[in-house]
């Protein structure tokens, strides 16, 4: 960890390195709820240069924990950024030959405006009166990001998990805008488990007298155990059980023998309480709470009268939907669901389901499938605009950084 | 919810209807962890009458949150017993030929021996200082019982899930006392990801401040919050993700349309907040520390350096094992690791596996495969020993007053 996981948010965002630029000053952004936000602040990343025709740009979106920093070293936590082994000179999002653009999203705890932000009607932080946003608002404060940077076309939008939630929302309200789209380990709505799960840890943080209404920037505490507790419990279904039995199966830490007490006897309790405590130096809690609300409300289909194929009506964009065989939280049966729309809209889709044992992690992870085939299908794409391709450079994760551990 | 909902500890366990006894009085209980208690209470219901030959008793064991109350009218909640649709007049578990004998484990908070119980040392509620207890524990505090009512030998012993635990552990601990023994959607031991989820419900707990370490008795408060959020963790691993879809989806609860903040805009949201609020009102916080401790710690072939199937060596036991196909918490993999084990070791084993979308939850509910499959097995049982049989009645598990909500 970085000096910056001590650091108050406001102090912490005024430190980040990277970019922030202010948006809808002169029109209000109007969100889906219909409440509106004016001016709003994106802070992003951008890996790569982007070229003359402007025809190379490609935006990664992130998933509920993420951030804008998804190659290079987070700021905050000292590690690699997120997608490391997918952004970089070689890799699939080659930053040789790609411009790769990664905005914190709309009510976000990165630099972009989010609940722990001033109101600038208070004075003091948003919290729980900042609106509810959708991944619809998300998507569009990314237009307006793109706008600003003069870009009209993007080669690639591409993410997992909510960050494929994004994908299909660019793919559906702004075709024209899109070549190629990249959804990976997603759905196109959230299901009721999902939901169920995200509930729990809102009500973990809820449930945590630091939380205080939402209202605990008055305190000066946070409430890091209702945080922790939300995490740990997201953190399991981002695990499949073979990768936990794998890792960790019923291995001791530190001990030979039972304690016949409450102390983390197992390895994989230690893991977790780890996960939930290094979460809240770098997350805030009423972040996650509008993040995941944001992802329990999306359903593309109800935006098209309960149609999911008429999100893709005479689509021209390009589709490549990928799933793993263990991901139990967004299963690949989501994956078909989105598949099969695209193809009842004779849309072009390239679907591919990768057997991992990894779950839904997967997509953040060194799977050499996903990553043969990703980079195939964005070459075919380089090739039809005359962009240069080029041969995927071999990874070691163990050197980007980036194993089994979670890293968003 | 009756009036015991809202009593204290003591004066529920005071005023609860059925059978207490007081065992271990002269030679203190050993447990596995190498502390003594002495003596100890055990809580328990009988069903049914024993016949002079002390031959039809069947001993039924209750999982995490289940008690001795298996059928009739719960006192507390008020509503039907956990197993009213297994154990009964021409049920499974006839009432009209069999003695049913049902024990609150210890660690429970029912009436048998628990944290909330006082520690006679200090004059207080034990709290965390109650010694940590194992399946094995609890299944010696039974076999204590039996001893005290003069039944040496079990026609059957069953139980799901924990349940499923003990009946795993009388069979390879007292085979000569075990004519049948009936486990369902359980496991020989307890994976990483049961531990993980196990271990989340232990933070919600141990995080809220009326917890107090586990000395909530001194406040007079209970750590309600951190409480309902365990339950809700386990409760939704309790389903399947295709029954949520079914019984909820994404309908709303009681609006039109999406709210824009954090109510339960969501029915599955609204039932899991119902599920972790009642439940408080019924269970100890510390008594749930403890008897996830215990099957966290389960792990039966440990015992037996290592090999599962010489916990069978020689068994005369007639076993049947039962799983659920869409129980992904003990999913039928751990069934087969029992009846591999049972194979290797000679054993006589019946196996089934369900097809059912209700989860880990179906062995509580309305399983008419599975009603069918313990009847026969229970039958052939009968007729060895020349105990007169009975054709299975036709439930409806509404007038019971068992349907899909959980009843543990």
């Amino acid at each position: 960890m970085s000096a910056l996981a001590s650091a108050s948010h406001l102090e912490r965002i005024e430190r980040l390195p990277g970019h922030r630029v202010v948006l809808a000053e002169d029109a209000p952004l109007r969100l889906v709820s219909g409440a509106e936000l004016s001016p709003i602040t994106v802070a992003y990343q951008t890996y790569g240069t982007l070229n003359a025709e402007k025809s190379n740009a490609v935006l990664v979106c992130h998933a509920l924990t993420g951030d804008q920093f998804a190659a290079g070293v987070h700021p905050v936590t000292g590690k690699a950024g997120w997608w490391s082994l997918m952004v970089g000179p070689g890799r699939v999002l080659d930053t040789d030959r790609f411009f790769v653009v990664c905005a914190n999203v709309l009510g976000g705890c990165m630099g972009t405006t989010g609940p722990a932000d001033v109101n600038p009607a208070s004075g003091e932080p948003w919290g729980l009166d900042f609106p509810v946003v959708t991944v619809a608002d998300m998507v569009e404060a990314q237009r307006l990001l793109l706008d600003r940077l003069g870009i009209d076309k993007l080669l690639a939008v591409i993410g997992g998990s909510m960050g494929g939630m994004q994908v299909l929302e660019w793919a559906a309200k702004h075709p024209e805008r899109v070549r190629a789209a990249i959804a990976l380990a997603t759905a196109s709505h959230h299901t009721a488990q999902n939901i169920a799960f995200h509930e729990i840890g809102r009500q973990a943080i809820m449930a945590d007298p630091d939380w205080e209404g939402g209202a605990y920037f008055r305190s000066g505490r946070k409430p890091r155990r209702g945080l922790a507790v939300a995490r740990m419990t997201a953190h399991v279904t981002y695990l499949s059980e073979p990768a936990l039995h794998r890792k960790f199966g019923r291995k001791l830490q530190d001990r030979a023998r039972l304690s016949y007490g409450f102390d983390a006897d197992f390895q994989v309790e230690s893991y977790l309480r780890y996960q939930g405590k290094s979460f809240v130096d770098r997350f805030d809690a009423n972040a996650y709470l509008y993040i995941t609300r944001a992802m329990d409300y999306f359903d593309l289909a109800a935006d098209y009268g309960g149609r999911l194929a008429a999100a893709f009506a005479d689509s021209p964009v390009r589709f490549c939907v990928a799933s793993f065989t263990s991901d139990w939280l967004f299963p690949t049966s989501e994956a078909k669901r989105i598949v099969q729309a695209l193809n009842a809209a004779a849309a072009d889709v390239s679907f591919v389901e990768i057997d991992t044992d990894k779950g839904h992690d997967a997509f953040l992870l060194a799977e050499p499938e996903l990553h043969a085939t990703l980079h195939g299908f964005l070459s075919a794409e380089c090739e039809r605009l005359g962009l240069a391709t080029a041969p995927l450079a071999l990874l070691d994760p163990e050197e980007i950084g980036q194993t089994e551990d979670r890293v968003t």
